[in-house]
């Protein structure tokens, strides 16, 4: 009964019922299911709840079920195995389908080729719609779904590709070959997911060929999977800024803490740095204890500052909206904008600090300091993402530690710097 | 001849050239193309720049252009109009075409309704694949391109769907009932868009039948426009928890400064708040200025801990991976891991804290308020989105301020605290 009911359920249903079970119950429901589970319900999954699974999993009865699978998806449980456990499961496997998952799996992770479906319908340049259309009706070996068929030349090179609406609409006497439309968005397979994601958006596509270094059809990538990466990059981006690696919410609090704590460290060693930028001027906030109590708010303020420029920054070169070529505008919008800002919280802040110590002098000194944070805040805020990506690195990972370490240090320099002068304290 | 070369560029591309132009350049090369420019380029641009666009144009001229549009994509340049222009452009509209315009346009904003296109094939259940097949091949009034053709009783209701590649793979004589499946995942006109998303997502979808209050059909929600939505939602909340609005990179100085401030203004008020808390502090301040050196790495580390947990919170419910199932095991993971890393994170800064400063007391108060700290970050971080939530706010926007607010008060007040009291400062 359970089994039946299980049954009917999408396999991405099935993916959020393994997660929403405890450990032992998932194990017990993919036993209890047996050849009735569908392994396509393991790409849904958190990557720890699929390892956990697959490894208590005897290899042959992984070999049997992978076989039912598209290549996408088998290549998707596959790959986080080590190597020792995926070579005895290949080596189950019927020689075709052995190479197949073999080529995916020796693509660099991340790749369009480790996403790609080797499963996909293709025909010669000279067959006709009619042809075509009888050839689907009769073949039973065609993939699960498909929107686009292929045209291909002896040698699978790919000549071409047609929307299945194209093939619906034209008589049948019409030569593919007159009907296709060349591939102009080929995607390389060693090409990262990422960008193959950027053509997809780009172009409005639902599914694009594959090719291998000599220009051949090696698979397709659909759409649906690019909505995942999509997904995954976009919440990689989110985590990174947040300072959050590749956590998943069914890890323990063992391995969440273990992989948030790097960050806490680099933030702590950057604490220590700005408190000591603090001892600097331990005399100064020994004599005036109002400075001791104003600081966070300058260095916080540019902080905050800082951050909107940085996401926006961070964002705009993922989705390629920033580059070389508008770069300078958006450097000159950034400190203006800080200027603008600065000017008008230094007034507020200016004011509110003059009265609250009833010091104008103190007003004007952290006036000053906060326009000249939030100037700094700007220029950080874009620059050290740019400078990032430009030296290669990914600007969501560390931008945000160096912009607010920057802001914290130049806040409190100023700040305390500042009124030491004015005050004649040196 | 430049309007030849623009020509041949996809509509995405013309988006991205208009979006490098100067605002003058935008308006002069939209006059040159005259009637050759394909105003689905403007779905590509920013909103201000498509705004600007449209505003200079004649309204004829756009009431002349919208009709060759597809029916989504005249939708998302009219409804950002004002109401005026609106009624003008559509007065000016063949009938059929204002009442489907009118309809999508009247349906909430970020609906499947507006999102929705009105263009679609949809057959009886007693037709043949055959005669589809014809059909298609005959009506020249086809959609431009689709993936899913649906079947309907004469009121319009929705009976089911078929792939393309069903029909492909179907023999002529059979009835279209027989191989449509019931579209289990047909949209209200009505749901958000970032919901219908969501069942994209879910269910691997490319296309899906978006209806009515009664069940009829009205429109068509494809995967293209849906993978725009997925980016925007996941753009909203990166941008909103980096206290960024929604701004645009075209966007000028002073758009952009009015934009950012009030989120700034905010930060302000608990800035004040944060100072206020250690202006309860200031004789103990004056004779321990090593207090106000060190309070900022207590503030600030908990700042940091707390927005971990907060952006892994904020994503997990936009993902929908966290509900009332698992949010007791995921509160209880984060106290968890609050309390390690503040254990971890305490003996280091109390160790050098107290090395520093040569005051082992000194070391062991900074890091009991750490552990204190790190357990509210914690707590907050989890909590603060989560109670948003339930409230119907949107966990994204204003998690960040009551999150920092919370861990910097607590902070400064546990750190001073702790010493006044423990210095026998009071
Ligand atoms: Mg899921
Ligand atoms: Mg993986
Ligand atoms: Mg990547
Ligand atoms: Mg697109
Ligand atoms: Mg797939
Ligand atoms: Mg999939
Ligand atoms: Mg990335
Ligand atoms: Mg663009
Ligand atoms: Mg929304
Ligand atoms: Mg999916
Ligand atoms: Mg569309
Ligand atoms: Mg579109
Ligand atoms: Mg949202």
């Amino acid at each position: 009964v359970l089994t039946e009911e299980v049954g009917v359920l999408h396999q991405s249903e099935v993916g959020d019922l393994l997660e929403a079970l405890s450990p032992e119950q998932r194990l017990a429901l993919v036993e209890l299911m047996g050849s009735a589970f569908d392994f396509t319900a393991l790409t849904e999954v958190d990557e720890a709840i699929r390892l956990d699974i697959v490894d208590s999993l005897p290899n042959a009865q992984i070999a049997q079920a992978v076989q039912e699978l598209d290549s996408d998806d088998a290549v998707y449980i596959l790959e986080d195995l080590d190597q020792e456990d995926q070579d005895e499961i290949l080596a189950q496997l019927p020689f075709t389908e052995r190479i197949r998952l073999r080529r995916s799996l020796d693509y660099p992770e991340e790749s369009a080729g480790r996403r790609m479906q080797t499963e996909f319908v293709a025909v010669p340049p000279f067959w006709t719609v009619g042809q075509t259309i009888d050839y689907m009706r009769e073949d039973s070996n065609l993939p699960d779904s498909f929107s686009q068929i292929f045209v291909i030349d002896p040698s699978f090179r790919l000549l071409g590709a047609i929307d299945l609406d194209r093939i619906l609409r034209t008589q049948r006497a019409v030569k593919v070959e007159e009907i296709m439309h060349e591939t102009r968005h080929a995607i390389p397979a060693t090409m990262d997911q990422e960008e193959a994601a950027h053509e997809f958006e780009q172009y409005d596509l639902l599914s694009a060929a594959v090719v291998d270094e000599n220009e051949r059809l090696v698979g397709v990538l659909t759409i649906d999977d690019v909505v995942d990466v999509i997904q995954e990059e976009a919440e990689e981006d989110l985590m990174r800024l947040g300072g959050v690696g590749d956590e998943e919410l069914s890890d323990t609090v063992l391995a969440t803490s273990r992989s948030r704590i790097p960050w806490l460290l680099i933030n702590l060693v950057m604490a220590f740095l700005a408190a000591s930028v603090i001892g600097l001027f331990d005399a100064t906030i020994q004599e005036i204890v109002a400075l001791a109590i104003l600081m966070p708010i300058v260095a916080g303020m540019g902080g905050n500052a800082g951050s909107q420029t940085m996401t926006v920054t961070v964002r705009a070169l993922a989705t390629r909206d920033l580059d070389i070529y508008n770069a300078g505008r958006i450097i000159r919008r950034e400190i203006g904008v800080g200027l603008l800002n600065g000017l008008i919280l230094a007034s507020l802040i200016g004011l509110v600090a003059g009265f609250w110590f009833s010091s104008p002098d103190l007003g004007g000194i952290i006036a000053v300091a906060m326009v000249v944070n939030l100037l700094v805040a700007a220029l950080a805020g874009i620059m050290v993402p740019l400078l990032l990506d430009k030296a290669g690195a990914d600007p969501a990972v560390s931008s945000a530690v160096f912009v607010t370490t920057i802001t914290d240090v130049v806040g409190f320099f100023t700040f305390l710097g500042l009124a030491t002068w004015w005050f004649g304290l040196i």
